[in-house]
């Protein structure tokens, strides 16, 4: 009789199989105060109670990437506790706003399988949401995982990939964002007088800072997110892992692309949706992460003369300064790209 | 004259002495989003304000050892000072929960004395308790811990121990926890189906997961709790001290233990009472925490169907994973067992 | 078209040039607890809810000190991004108490600018000034810093350094501190039975305690000021710069200074006023900070018989203990002061 959990292995999971995650979680002003510590997150409507309402939000909304990465957190130890890698998101829309004082729980199910042809892993596809305390779904998204198997060779399930979308429809976009006042937003106070049109699509964006990452930070935000993924907390074990020491959570370099993308997107107040996500190489502590935006597309949204939708690819890299847009993974140790990030923002027009 | 506080030393207490303790601290969602920061604590009552009202709680308590930490830090100032070691703990009881926008103030009262034979420290005896805006004592507990003497060889006081017991209690659990309805306790969101009749008097459990902890952290929470004992925080002075380096204040492994215990007895919502705690060994920055729990004994309340007590004891471990259950202390910088905690947590029945 | 904030350099400044700076934050209890488990503050009327409204506040304000990096932090991405040495304040005054729910913006003023003789940089004076969401100033304080120009030699403006205070007329102290009821100061709670009348001109006080900082803690309590400047956060960069690694924020040292003073100065519970402040030498992770105080004046405050004021000058040092009250700057790596902090002090009569 095991009480402890030790997670599910490729051959637990079936395509429809359902999960209601543990532990549900009431957000508040100390987990965007933290957010805040740990990334330098300075987007206006995320920071000040008074500019978020004078635009039109009822209060400040938290972080959408404090969001994703609580309701991430929550499908590990379902999920992902043996995973191998993290391979890729797609259609991850934010539906609703989400304020301190709301309580979000995540439900997942299986939506595809695929054996290696090692008979040692195979790729486990699962669709996430986050639900607040009205039953609201606030976070959709898709995510694919290589999970390791229990017995080599276990016997194989029908191989099943699910279709996913190269990138979320812009016509969808927007049921996070209330309408916006764009006359009363200050852009001085939002760090840029740059609007949605003032971007093109093509246009590359060096955001010029880097920023060092040490242990304890990457080890708080993650267990804030209640993501309990082993590689992120045992050096003793890391230390005869794959690379050797503690791997930071993903998620938390999607964080500091996004606070340093600031610099130049100051006005993308609102993550609408993540095309995509690819690690292209872990990142450890010591390590300094600088970013660099394109502009993919930029679109307006039908029905609304608020605010547009820039589609942007923020490319982070590691121990190299982003001014010549490298587009390279490091090989070993060395400096290079390891995020890209498809994702819409929406801008005041 | 003398303004800043070098601490008592072990002549100037005297049985009966009493102790109000200064800073009196309100503890806010801030304090328990760092709480969860710092340790990973998933327990479903803490974490989420709509799961505490389903069950019953007016709103979502914090976390026990969070409230423990916050009362016995502010009798560092004035009591342990100039400890050379925390010995013990007995008869700690959570008599009320404690909310974000509750006022804790701390006092204490010298219970024992008792003279080392080297005539240069000596053991004091104390109970803390720990009390609301209300004067309502939400902790009480008793602790012993040694303490140099200004002066070597300084007149002796009458010896005097006093009588403890061994454990608390099991008639007089639960004054912390309200009437839970434990049809409403949903055990897929508490992250597990296992309930009070479903552990047994001397099963074990291997908690699995091992934390590596950082400077930062540990440094963090003692602040937080107001804590001011030397050897947490000077890495000049400890340099030349008994170990080389700062020491890890044992309460932070204790969280750190509770907090991995949720993988195995995730139910077990509620720290009712402490009967009892052993620091083996020192833990410092860089060391791996794993942990590893027995059912000691399992009981009923009188009176309460809605939930039973589990007297467990976890013990947390340095660099060696806990899955063989070792119960030897480290020798020098060696693997082993840092922490025996012995307490009693309420679970749905 | 550069979308991405480089700084302004010494010759984009013009007298009497105004900023708004980006971005409004709302302070919240978890900025408060962050700041708590940073530094240890222990104040009682920033710690206890009860404790400030037993005295005679509407609640409990938040640190002064927090109060005032918020509002500098702010300043940097226009001021000082560019700077090679904050080289002073002056004339720092806090005019309002600030609570958790506030929203504070910044706003600065050139009043001065002198080119150095070698055409590569000058120094830039400032006024800055943090507002609550009232339109009341909360904060109003000067500062020079010395700023690179871009272009070597580019044309020089009219030097003009503007008259500054040598300290804040105790006069005008006292707007950020309601009227006190000095008979509910229960010293006891805030840690010290001396007031004011117990302090005497001259008296030094050491502060005993030492306290050692690491990289994670500098750089979140930086970014929760959302100050950028970049020498505090990349090691890559920093590297190959002046110190060979990253340089703590001359505030966090005011800040670790101020919270060491609470042991002797437990009852100073309000910082009126900063006459001046002086970063003698840099501080890196490692370092271990130490302090100690001389009492510089006593003053009663016209028309107040609840609270007098202390102007004290607070000394930091690095790697060593402030027993012998050191005032040298360290060489190169040696031990030595790093801040000497000019302040006034409020204290009950």
């Amino acid at each position: 009789m095991d009480k402890a959990n030790r997670g599910n292995f490729f051959e637990d999971f079936s395509v429809g199989q359902t999960f209601r995650h543990a532990t549900p979680k009431t957000l508040s002003n100390g987990d965007q105060a933290l957010y805040t510590a740990l990334y330098g997150s300075r987007f206006a409507i995320n920071q000040s109670e008074e500019f978020a309402k004078a635009v039109g939000f009822a209060k400040a909304p938290l972080d959408d990437l404090l969001v994703f990465h609580v309701v991430f957190g929550k499908t590990v130890a379902d999920i992902s506790l043996n995973a191998i890698a993290n391979l890729g998101y797609a259609d991850c829309r934010f539906l609703k706003p989400v304020f301190a004082g709301d309580t979000l729980c995540a439900e997942s199910e299986i939506i595809g399988l695929k054996e290696n042809s090692d008979g040692k892993s195979g790729t486990v596809y699962v669709r996430s949401k986050g639900v607040n305390q009205r039953g609201e779904t606030v976070l959709d998204y898709a995510r694919w995982v290589m999970v390791r198997k229990k017995q080599h060779g276990a016997a194989s399930k029908h191989a099943q990939a699910p279709r996913l979308p190269e990138a979320v429809e812009p016509g969808g976009l927007g049921g996070g964002c209330p309408s916006i006042n764009a006359k009363a937003w200050d852009g001085t106070l939002a760090g840029s007088s740059h609007r949605h049109q003032d971007y093109q699509t093509g246009e590359r964006i060096d955001h010029i800072d880097g920023v060092t990452v040490e242990e304890a930070e990457h080890m708080m935000a993650t267990r804030l997110y209640h993501n309990t993924a082993r590689v992120h907390f045992n050096a003793l074990e890391e230390k005869r892992g794959r690379f050797g020491r503690r791997i930071v959570y993903g998620g938390h370099v999607m964080s500091i692309a996004r606070a340093l993308s600031f610099n130049g997107i100051a006005n993308g107040f609102h993550i609408a949706a993540i095309n995509g996500g690819r690690h292209l190489a872990p990142l450890f502590a010591g390590g300094t992460v600088y970013a660099w935006s394109q502009i993919k597309d930029t679109r307006r949204l039908e029905g609304r003369d608020d605010v547009g939708a820039l589609r942007i690819v923020t490319t982070a890299t590691r121990d190299l300064p982003a001014g010549e847009y490298p587009t390279r993974a490091p090989t070993g140790d060395g400096p290079g790209v390891i995020l890209e990030l498809d994702y819409w923002v929406l801008m005041p027009l």
